[in-house]
Formats: C-alpha cells, structure tokens, sequence
C-alpha cells in the first residue's frame, strides 16, 4: 500500500532498506544516459524525496523526458545517503507514470513574482511558498479551534446572510434573487424587497459579534471562525473583500478576562505553530522574512504589556517623533503611532485600553468617566493592531441611550437589547482577522498571497 | 476565583465539601419563607447545578422572587445530597445578583413548540432543547476538523463569492454592490456588470469542490468546511438557504478509497460526539428520538454496504414494494427508493456506486461501460442520502467531452481543465451536509432547528 512522503520523513529509521510505494508529483528532473534524479512531492509534507532510476528500467527513457508536475507511482527502496545533502533517497524498482505533464507547464524552476503566481492561482498551491503559506493556513485554523474547544468553548456558526447592518462596521454586499434588468417596484418607484428572496434586504455578514453575543449569554463562553465581508473599494496590501475571522465571545467575563483569553490564544496558536509546522517556519524565514521565527518566539515568551489610551497619547507626545497624523486626546490611533508604541517604546505586545467613546462601537462598555469606554485593541510589532475587542455595554438604559445618541433605530436591535432585558451580565469579546494574523506568522506582505482564491475589487477569480 | 458548573460535575471528589465561586442564569427557583432552591446553569455544562439558600442571607427575599434567566454570581460549598436525585448542590453563603431578568421572560417552564421557539431564536439555546443542540453542533464540528487533521489533510477556505456557476448545482444568490434602483446599463440597456464591484456578475458559492481538487493536486489530501448557499424557493424541513458543507478531495485515490473516508468519517465523529456530549445524547434519546442512541452505535459498528446503482434497481424492482416513483434503470434515485434500501433491506448504511453518467454532474468520471460514472452515495437509515460523491474525471479528453456534451463552456472551465493538463492523476472527493449530519446524530427533524440563526424563503431575522 502507498504512504505518504511525510511518513517516510517523520519515522526515517523504520523505513531505511524497506521497499515503499509512493506517489507524487515531479518537481525536477535531471538524468544522463545511464541514471535520473527526481525530486518527488506528493503534497502530504513540505519538503520531496529524491528517486534515484535507472536504466534497468524498461521506460528509463521516458521517465528521464518526463516535464515538471507529472504525476508517478514509484516502488523502491529507501537508502541512507550519508554523503548527500538529504538524509535518504528512494531507489526505484518501478516508475509508473500516472499523469502526464506539459512542457509548457507554467511554474518551471525559475523563480517567479508574487504577482504573476496570483494570475495562476490554480497552480500555485504547488510552489514552494504557496505549499508553505496553505498548510500553514491551515495548522493555524486547527490551533485556533484546538485552543477554544480544549477550554470548552462552543463553535458557533453565525449566519452569513444578514438582513441589518447590525455593526455597522463597513460597507455591505447586498444579495439578492431579483431580476436586476427588471425588478419589481413599489407605486413610489423605488425597489420592492418585499419581493426580495428573504422578503426585505439583505446584505454579507460584516462580523457574527452580536448573534455571537446571543450565545454566549447562553453558553457563557463562545467562539466563531468564519468568513466576513467588506464591499470597501480599498485597494491595499491589507484589505481583501472577503475574508476569515474568530471572534470569541465571553459572559462573566470583563476587559481583563477578555486581555487575558486574547494573550493566551496568540500565544497557543503560534507556539503550535512553531512547533507543528517547523519545515514551513523555517522556509518563512529564510526566504520571505528573515528574522520571523525570533520575532514569534519573542512573543510566545513576553508578558504582554496594557496601558489605556490616554497613555498612548501621553508616550506618544512626550516621544518628540514626528508622526504624518498630529497626536492628541480624541483621535483613532493610526498604524504609526500604534506601530511606535510597540515596536519603539515597548518592543513587544501592548494592550491599548478604554478608548474615547466617541471613536468606537456603540456596544462597547461606557466607563465610569463617562467618555471612555471598554475598548481594548492589541498592537504587535512589525504590523499595529491585530484584535480589536471590548467590554460590551450589558446595562439596558445605558445601550438605549447610546444607540439614541448614534442616531441608530432601537427597533433593529430589538434582539440584541432582549439579551440585556432577560439575565444581562459583564460579558466581553474580540475579533481577530485571521489573514491578518497568517500575515504576521509568515511574513508574507499581501492579503491576497495568504488566501487560496483571493477577492479583491475587480478581481473574484478561480 | 470562579469555576465552571461543567469543572464541578466533571470533578466531583476534588469539590465536595469546598467552597467554590460560580456564575449562572437561573433555570427555575423555588422557596418556602426560610428557604430556597435554585436551578443555576452557567452555559458550559448541558446540567444545572442546585443552590440552596435561607435567610441567613441579608438579601433572601430579593433572591426568593428572582425571575426565570436573572444572572447571579454565587459563593458556596459543594454538599453531598445522598437522598436527592442530583448528587450534590451547592449550600450558598453569598448570592449577588448580577443582572436582573424580567417576569415576562419568554420562556417560561412550560414546553413550548420548534415552531414558537424559532421566533426568540435569540433567547432560544437558553433552552435545554438548544443548548444540547448546538453544543452538539459544535462537538460534531470539532471531531471533523479532528479527523481529517489527524490524518494529514490540508483544511482550506474555498471561496464564499464566486464569478462562476461552476457546479450547476443549483440556484444562486447574486452578491452586488450595484444601486438597484438605477444600475449602469450597457447600449443594449441590459445592466452593466462591468462596473460592479468585481468587474463582472459574482454570486454566492453552492460548492467548493471544483477549488478544492485544485487543493488536491498540490497537497493530496484536502477539506473544506464552510458556508455554501442555495437560492432555491423551496420551504422544506430539509432545505435551508445557508448551510455547511464538509468537502474533501483526496488525490492518487479511487471511489473505493473515497468510500473507505467517508465511512472512517462517519464512524469518527459519531464515536467522538458519543463519548464527548454524553448528556445530550441522552436528552435526545429521551425526549427527542428515542432509539438515536441505538441507531448511532449500530452504525459505528457495522460495515457499511457496498452495491451499484445496477444492483440497487434489481432490489427495487424484485422487491414488490410499491413506490410513488416507479423504478427502472436510469431514474434517480428517490428518498422512498433509498430509505427502503438501506432500511429495509440492508438495515445499515449503504454506499451505492456508479450510477448513469446521465444524471450526475459532468466532472464525475465515466467507467469503462461508458454509461455510468463513478459517482457515489452513502444511504443511512431514517434519512436516505446524507452524502455524494465521486471519483472524478482526471482525463483531459474525456472531460473536455463531458463538458462539450452538457452544453457547457470550456472556456468558463479553464483552469479547471489546466488541472488535468499538468499533471492529471486519479482523484475523487465527497460532500456532506453538515445539518443534515446534525440532524441524523439529534433526531431533530427540521433544519431550522440545528442552525443558530436559519436563513430560509422569506426569512432571515436574527
């Protein structure tokens, strides 16, 4: 029976002289009249095996022409190769070509851009930074859940389709099944979405925070990994139109528990990471970031540092720096001054805490101040904020009120205030955008090198 | 510092005679002048816990007439009740009230009906019907995202918007930032989707199939587990709008590898939800579909069957049942033709194989009769199909045919058929409904009532 590459790397003595049965794809070939060399990957491990061939073979001659990502069985023996770069090879028995490959097959062994490897995303997985980013991918989302279900926490599957900007945290897509040539309207002319396909508009999920919240005042301690929209015309390195993102949420539970749940789950996930994705890491920092695994390391060992914003503003004015935004009581931070505070004066993590209220969320948490709120967003070095979160506003009149002074309608939140009139307690939560995070573990700079089939404006490919 | 109910139930030696620190809503009081008793539940365990308290506690009578869901922080000792029907309950030295709920909380002891619980969907996982469910739910989740990353297989997000009906699957939902009530029109006066947000017309996927064997080609084996989308006007028990779907694609692998997964699967993450939410299966198995217990552990101990679609009709037609739908070679298979085989016939999961090329999807391969195609379903008692699959066509002529035959267009293909271009090799992969997975390990029977907030027809609140 066939095993994979990656058995035979991971329990090398068990198979040294044993015959095996592989199969793979070809990433290089070289041979002379007599003898050939493959480097064989069969995607199951990040690094290939050599198969070494010969003559004997009835079909040398045909093995030796074979162009890259032909697909092979192969049976032979695996040898030390204690003069070689690689621990082993395969001396094949029998190569048994199972799919032919094209000459004009378009990854040949030169390097490629970044950018052309995005106009054949069909093919990438199969390069070497893209097999190292996908199963990296990967390994993170399976940490990611590992570390909310060892700790209880319940999965919940927020909805996608929404019909209230109930965040209002960006622009929305709509969705719809009316006829856009023709669609009904009203005796106003205006578009009847009472004939919509859900009976009124709707629109892709902005964030699962509050039906997030919904479960949590029932199952205390919850969690979402799912994707997220934003029909924001914005074409940057950082912003995709669709993408992933976690958001636990917590009941009993205030700004500090919600530091603390934040602090533990990036150090989880990258210390599994690190731990089982080693090859992977490795070639992140040898190839796209120099300097990535001590970077990690540094954060899985440090305390992360919490100082509330007016701090911030505090160390940034006293800094004498000179930043594009001028500082002062009141302003969003931008990613200079979140980026100084972490990579100039603390050189590791930080916590910013209770942020003016007039710059966050309407649930965020009113402080005693009374021009604060709960806030909390987590700056890491080398790329600002990665978790925004907070203390969401549990006392029913306070919520009325700000949502009020929003200028937002009380009558679309009607569930969510329900939640604060039946058994409100402190509850908190966060959001991680997981892209962002793949960026920070690789090193890689575009949104759009870290998701399998990007969408971005103009672009929904593959 | 507080513990959950969930730590105390699993521990239960290490808490007797303790003092301990809990939160939780309240499930049900009651209480005589000097005394009283409350159900708390605090969302991590399917069980409550009992609090006793008296009036030695300064605020006794304001506890002693706490509505249903008020949420209490409570400090006491954990007692052995030798006589009682709950093993120990938790004698209170002091109850705070965290956050008052209200004598019109809408769910009240009484039962209440699916039907009436769907319209507080934000209220309803406080209920015990729903709070077994959807922990259920996210067990199930986990064991999935277990078993394939135990064995190696890449998860990957296949994309939610897509610019292609690459399946044909079904109808789909349009995703559009175009102004509806006066879109850009071309000269011809048809809409003009070159200015919508992705330079084309862009919908909500149905599969994530066709990118996952692109996944597959490069990593061998791969899942996806997300979102996909139906637009389809139909008000089923079975049918919902937005639904999961677990997609796995396994390269150098035919229809009997496939088989052997999916039964691995299934067999899998009933084995684990069994052993990791044994009370709620027992509620299930008490209050919701007595003999699921039965039914499930029948399944993770049978091996599953294993006939063709050929054989399938001559049991129908030899069987002398009479069905709605008459059978003769070349007809799909309907739910009364499955629930027969597998119930009647089999009495155990059945996996039914190479159908007619004619009514399955063109990318399924076509077996050397050059009629059937190895598609694949796998039948279970008390539901019929609840996956489909197949080995799928690897050979770029055969495919290209296929396509041609369908009436469909290569062009829209490309990269789909570049697949098998460079480096084809047999490969196969299956889908499986998530809810309807739920469903059948629940007995729940409607599809609305295993999703948090259910998007179907007309609806789409929460």
């Amino acid at each position: 029976m066939a095993i994979t590459i990656k058995s035979i790397y991971r329990n090398q003595e068990a198979h040294i002289d044993q015959d095996v049965q592989i199969y793979g794809w070809v990433k290089t070939t070289r041979s002379s009249n007599k003898i050939g060399f493959i480097e064989l990957n069969d995607g199951s491990f990040f690094k290939n095996i050599q198969v070494v061939f010969d003559d004997t073979l009835d079909n040398f001659k045909e093995i030796a022409k074979l162009p890259i990502s032909s697909s092979l069985y192969v049976e032979g023996k695996v040898v030390r190769t204690p003069d070689a770069k690689q621990p082993f090879e395969i001396q094949a028995s029998l190569v048994k070509i199972e799919g032919n490959s094209n000459s004009d097959y378009p990854l040949q062994k030169k390097r490629h851009t970044l950018e052309y490897l995005r106009t054949i995303a069909h093919l990438r997985p199969r390069s070497n930074t893209f097999s190292a980013v996908f199963r990296l991918r990967s390994v993170a989302a399976y940490a990611i859940h590992r570390f909310f279900q060892d700790r209880g926490f319940v999965y919940v599957h927020t909805p996608i389709i929404t019909s209230s900007d109930a965040e209002g945290a960006g622009e929305m897509f709509r969705v719809t099944t009316l006829d856009m040539n023709n669609p009904p309207r009203k005796e106003d002319g205006n578009i009847d979405y009472s004939q919509d396909f859900f009976g009124k508009e709707a629109s892709l999920t902005v964030s699962g925070q509050l039906e997030g919240e919904m479960f949590a005042l029932a199952f205390k301690d919850i969690y979402t990994f799912g994707p997220t929209f934003r029909a924001e015309n914005s074409n940057t390195a950082r912003h995709a139109s669709e993408f992933w993102m976690i958001e636990p949420e917590i009941a009993f539970a205030d700004i500090n528990d919600n530091m603390n749940l934040a602090e533990d789950m990036i150090k989880y996930v990258i210390s599994y990471v690190l731990e089982n994705a080693p090859e992977e890491m490795e070639f992140f920092n040898t190839f796209i970031d120099k300097g990535v695994l001590d970077r990690l390391e540094n954060i899985v060992s440090s305390d992360f540092e919490k100082i509330t914003y007016t701090e911030a503003i505090e160390i940034l004015q006293k800094s004498g720096q000179k930043f594009d935004f001028p500082v002062e009581w009141g302003i969003d931070l931008q990613t200079e001054h979140e980026r100084y505070i972490t990579e100039q004066v603390f050189k590791k993590p930080v916590f910013v805490i209770n942020y003016p209220a007039a710059i966050k969320a309407f649930y965020m948490r009113l402080n005693e101040d009374g021009k604060t709120v709960a806030a909390m967003d987590l700056l890491v070095p080398g790329v600002g904020e990665i978790i925004g979160g907070s203390q969401r506003e549990e006392r029913l009149d306070v919520l009325e009120k700000k949502i009020e002074n929003m200028g937002l309608s009380k009558e679309d939140y009607w569930w969510y205030l329900e939640l604060r009139k039946y058994g409100e307690t402190k509850h908190s939560g966060f959001g991680l955008g997981f892209e962002r995070l793949i960026m920070y573990m690789t090193g890689m700079s575009n949104i759009r090198d870290v998701i399998p089939c990007p969408r971005t404006p103009g672009s929904a490919e593959f």
